[in-house]
């Protein structure tokens, strides 16, 4: 769920810093952190999506959660996630705007044309575990803010080119938890 | 986490049907729910606390979720949790309103003087596994509103009657998440 830039950037700062260094020079470290977190105030990226704000309200790296994430994403008009799975429950709540969710299952050997769902401010929806999903900004009006919820973190996110594309081909990135400072060595099976 | 009317209601009905007879009966089937649900249409109840509404916006037992369960809760002026632990992780966003989060550790007998922390609008935290807890509304003016999201649903959540009572002596009580006709007969364990 990130560009290339920043796969460059993690090779690079990976090959300056021992790891523990690095976990120790970043603000990473979950000693120390406020309980009570202002989210207004909380880091926000883009993670090489246009017109996406990402901010982990609270995180296995950074806050040391280890059975659910938070994630409040805001998506400008005509933003969008890439189409991806992965292997955990996903609850989504609506806070403002609309647009559409793109739903296909994982028994097939790729997902096939999506169901299509409407969906706006005040609605939740879930994502079963390895569907394959798209949330679109499909209002040209209005931001579509969402507090995204998921399981099992930190996740690892499957991409998909189009929806046609067979589930083994599917690449894995980093999701949008990994903090850019934040990053962990890949396991070779995840490569 | 709700009253003694409850359990009189669940003992009563449990009587009168077959367990299996009950499930097909009732609205619990994940079978058949809408995929995007409009909160505000959800039901909402008590559970026997005045000045709380309660709201299963994902629910293990309605929704067929295993791995988190998100509630909206909304607590007048005044109104507040019992002091209470569960054994999984649990975080609050704030949407609304003001109030005070009562905090202790699990690590001695019993769980002492708490920690008072304000929470506000647009503030997050959570709580530790097992962390014995309290959420008030102590503005006076305003309703406070929270999403509550855990963990390992349907979750246990034992009562403290205050601050001092020994962790072996809180008492076991039905989840907001139980919905009062999507009862489960209790285990053995568990009375």
């Amino acid at each position: 769920m990130v560009g290339p830039c920043l796969i460059s950037f993690f090779f690079f700062f990976f090959n300056l810093l021992p790891f523990s260094q690095a976990l120790e020079a970043s603000h990473c470290s979950i000693k120390g952190f406020t309980l009570v977190r202002n989210i207004g105030e909380l880091p926000q990226g883009d993670y090489g999506r246009g017109g996406l704000s990402h901010i982990t309200v609270a995180g296995s790296l950074l806050h040391g959660l280890k059975e659910v994430e938070v994630w409040l994403q805001t998506f400008a008009p005509g933003s969008r996630t890439p189409i991806h799975r992965h292997s955990c429950e996903e609850v989504f709540v609506v806070l403002k705007g609309s647009g559409t969710l793109f739903l296909a299952s994982s028994s097939h050997k790729y997902p096939g044309k999506p169901e299509e769902h409407f969906i706006f401010s005040n609605s939740t929806f879930h994502i079963p575990v390895n569907d394959v999903h798209q949330v679109w900004n499909t209002n040209e009006h209005e931001d579509l803010q969402v507090l995204a919820i998921i399981s099992r973190p930190p996740i690892k996110v499957f991409i998909y080119e189009d929806w046609f594309m067979p589930h083994t081909a599917a690449k894995l990135k980093f999701p949008y938890s990994w903090d850019e400072q934040c990053f962990q060595e890949p396991q070779k099976d995840e490569l």
